[in-house]
């Protein structure tokens, strides 16, 4: 850790154990050291994703007492998505228009809020979230405004708010962008997860894979992940 | 339920099962079909306000697919208040200055990000919290900047989320004005609990039920929930 890291404080980083929060994480380290927070909501791969985020903790040698895993299971029992509903069908390819079948309604409001509450007993200041706005697939929850707007509800609801910061360092990137950032970092995507369907072998098919493989591809790099065969895309 | 009740739609209500969320929801019930949703966050006296929850939701005949309790448990897992540390000592007596130890960082924003999402799941365009701000106890997310500005987050964060409305009727109401609207509109406040500590026979000497004794004897009432008896207090 430099001494500027040590100048700007503790920051919690949400970390799904995608690839978005794994370059946020790697940002956020250049300037803070890290407190990382994951949440498991009923969401299919949650299992998979909780791996992912304690092998991205380890490379980035945060301690015990600053990574946390949140059960937020109400999320999922209160329906209406198809990310945290096994009966529904996921959407596959290219995101449509409109909000797709995933979206958790109001999902990261419910990060952040963990994330502050948690940013206020650890006495940090920053907050970051590894939201995409342009490249993603149209979540309300995921809009500049929401996170601006969320924000000024933090500064306004905790003890001494004033002065924090909910940072959202790849939310106009492309997904291109995101990959070639990470790779100039050297953030670790060999231990990220991104498939909403497998454990093991990623499906390349669902949404999330089709964003994931779109920006390693126009990046020109071959996604370190392992997927299911080809024949059976 | 008027016909004007009808036309104004549902509503979701966080409902503790203490005083002021009763008033609320009585106020609530005015104009909409209610909603009611309780949480749990490992807080000392769960299983007593869950019950009040209940016994409340009867009174307003709300029916079994619109009443939810969730579990929050992460919220007192990441530590930080008296209220979920059962080690911790019970402030007692009239609020002192500041932030009290009672207090659970960030906690009203958790509750209506529940709120919210169950209204976007349901299709409500309208939350109802009974935060008290004036008579309360100086926590920050109690403070009607915070309403504002966290309704602002959920209609940028939401689906259609333009028409959403995050209510708090008792805000600037003392706790005298709370027993007196609670009465006038009918409201079972024979059913609500407040006490921090127990669960059969209220203390008598916690906070909350300092604030709440202090209201039914400034509107000249009696509270009609047991106390321990007064050589105890």
């Amino acid at each position: 850790m430099s001494d500027r890291a040590r100048g700007q404080g503790l920051a919690v980083v949400l970390l799904s154990g995608g690839l978005d929060s794994c370059v946020t994480a790697a940002m956020a380290a250049r300037e803070h050291e890290l407190a990382v927070l994951h949440a498991s909501y009923g969401q299919r791969t949650a299992a998979r994703e909780r791996r992912a985020f304690y092998a991205i903790a380890d490379h980035f040698e945060v301690s015990a007492a600053r990574r946390r895993v949140l059960e937020l299971g109400f999320l999922g029992s209160l329906g209406g998505s198809a990310l945290t509903d096994p009966r529904a069908p996921l959407p596959e390819g290219a995101p449509g228009h409109g909000v797709p079948a995933t979206y958790v309604p109001f999902r990261n409001a419910h990060l952040l809020a963990a994330a502050v509450s948690w940013a206020e007993i650890l006495g940090a200041r920053s907050v970051w979230i590894g939201a995409v706005e342009e490249d993603s697939s149209g979540y309300p929850d995921c809009r500049e405004e929401f996170f601006r707007a969320f924000q000024a509800a933090a500064r306004a609801g905790t003890r001494d708010g004033g002065a924090l910061s909910v940072t959202t360092p790849v939310i106009g990137m492309s997904k291109r962008r995101i990959v070639e950032t990470g790779v100039e970092l050297g953030a670790p995507l060999h231990l990220t997860w991104s498939c909403y369907r497998n454990d093991e072998r990623a499906c390349g098919r669902c949404e999330s894979c089709w964003l994931r493989l779109s920006g390693f591809r126009a990046a020109g790099l071959d996604d370190p992940v392992p997927y299911e065969p080809r024949s059976a895309r």
